[in-house]
C-alpha cells in the first residue's frame, strides 16, 4: 500500500510517500515541502499548492492520501490557511478517486511514539527509526507528512479497502445538485 | 463588467453573476446554489462543490470572482467547512487566470445597504432594488452571492483591472517552489 501524507499548510506543506502493510518494515518513497510566498495573493498560493500536489501525485502515484484533520480549535492566526490547504490536498486526491483520510495530530503522534502528547522531536525520532532513514526529515512538517502516511497504513486494512471502493465510485460519478437560475 | 459572487458553504454555496459598471443601473446574469449531502465524505464534498463551481464558471465566463472572506472568529461549528468551500472557489478562479477578490460580511452589508450591521432581509431587499428583481433570491445565501458581486463592481475601476493584470500574469507562472527528495 502506497501512501501519500500531507501535513497541510500555505507557507510550507509538508508531504511524505511511504510503502508498506502494516506489520512489516516501511519504506519511505518521498519527502518534501510544497512552500508559497507568504506575499502572494491567497488564491495564487491555493494554485501553488494545488500544483505542487499534482507533481507528487503524479509522480509517485498513491493508493491513499492521509491528510492532517485541522481543529477550529488550534492556533486562530494560521487555522484558516491551514483549513484552505488540505481542502486543496483533499480535492486533489478524491478528483482523481484516491481515498482520503483524516487524521488528527494526537492519533497521528499516539500512532508513531504510542503517546498522543509526543513532541516534534519524538515524532521525528520515531520516523526516522521506523522507516530506517539516516537523519530526521527536516523541516518538522515533512517528517509530520511521513508520520501521517505511517498512522494511516497501520489503520484497519479491511477500513482501507472498503474506502477505495467507495473513492473510486463517487469520482465516477460525484453529486451535482446544482440549483440555479439563469436571467 | 462581469462579477460571479460566491457565498462559500460546502451544504448550501450560494453563487450569484451580476454585470454592470459602477454607476450605472446593474444586471443580474444567473442566481443558484450549490449544495452537497451532508452526509457525503468531506473530499467528496469539496469535489462536488468544484465541479458545480466550474459549470458556473463555464457557462458565465465571469471577468472578476468575488469571494466572502471567512473569519476564524465566527460560529467555529461551521466555519472549517466554509473556509474549505472558499478555498474552492478561490482555486478554481486562480486556475483560470481570474482575479479573486475577497469582501468581509460587513464590507458587503456596508456596499448594499449603507450599514455594515444590516441583517439578512435588509440585504435581500437592496440586492432585488438594486437587480430591479421581481422577488428577493431564495434562499439568502444566494442574495448574499449577488450581494458580493455587486460590492465587487462598486469597488474602485482601477484597482479592479490592477489585480486583473497581476491575475493573468500569475495563472501563467505561477511559482512552484516544490522541494524534495525521493529514496
Amino acid at each position: 500500500m502506497r501512501v501519500l501524507g500531507v501535513d497541510p499548510g500555505l507557507t510550507r506543506c509538508g508531504v511524505g510517500v511511504v510503502e508498506g502493510v502494516a506489520g512489516r518494515p516501511l519504506t519511505m518513497v518521498g519527502v518534501g515541502v510544497v512552500r508559497t510566498p507568504s506575499d502572494a495573493e491567497l488564491s495564487h498560493r491555493l494554485l501553488a499548492v494545488e500544483r505542487g500536489l499534482e507533481q507528487w501525485l503524479d509522480e509517485h502515484q498513491p493508493e491513499f492520501v492521509a491528510v492532517e484533520r485541522v481543529f477550529s480549535q488550534h492556533n486562530v492566526s494560521t487555522v484558516m490557511g491551514t483549513a484552505q490547504a488540505s481542502a486543496v490536498a483533499m480535492l486533489c486526491a478524491a478528483r482523481r478517486g484516491i481515498p482520503v483520510a483524516l487524521h488528527t495530530p494526537s492519533e497521528v503522534k499516539a500512532a508513531v511514539t504510542g503517546t498522543g502528547r509526543a513532541d516534534k522531536a519524538q515524532v521525528g525520532a520515531m520516523v526516522t527509526r521506523l522507516l530506517r532513514l539516516s537523519a530526521p526529515p527536516k523541516p518538522a512538517d515533512a517528517a509530520d507528512a511521513l508520520a501521517l502516511a505511517i498512522c494511516h497504513i497501520w489503520r484497519a486494512p479491511a477500513q482501507n479497502r472498503l474506502q477505495q471502493a467507495v473513492a473510486e465510485h463517487t469520482a465516477r460519478r460525484t453529486p451535482q445538485a446544482t440549483k440555479g437560475r439563469t436571467a
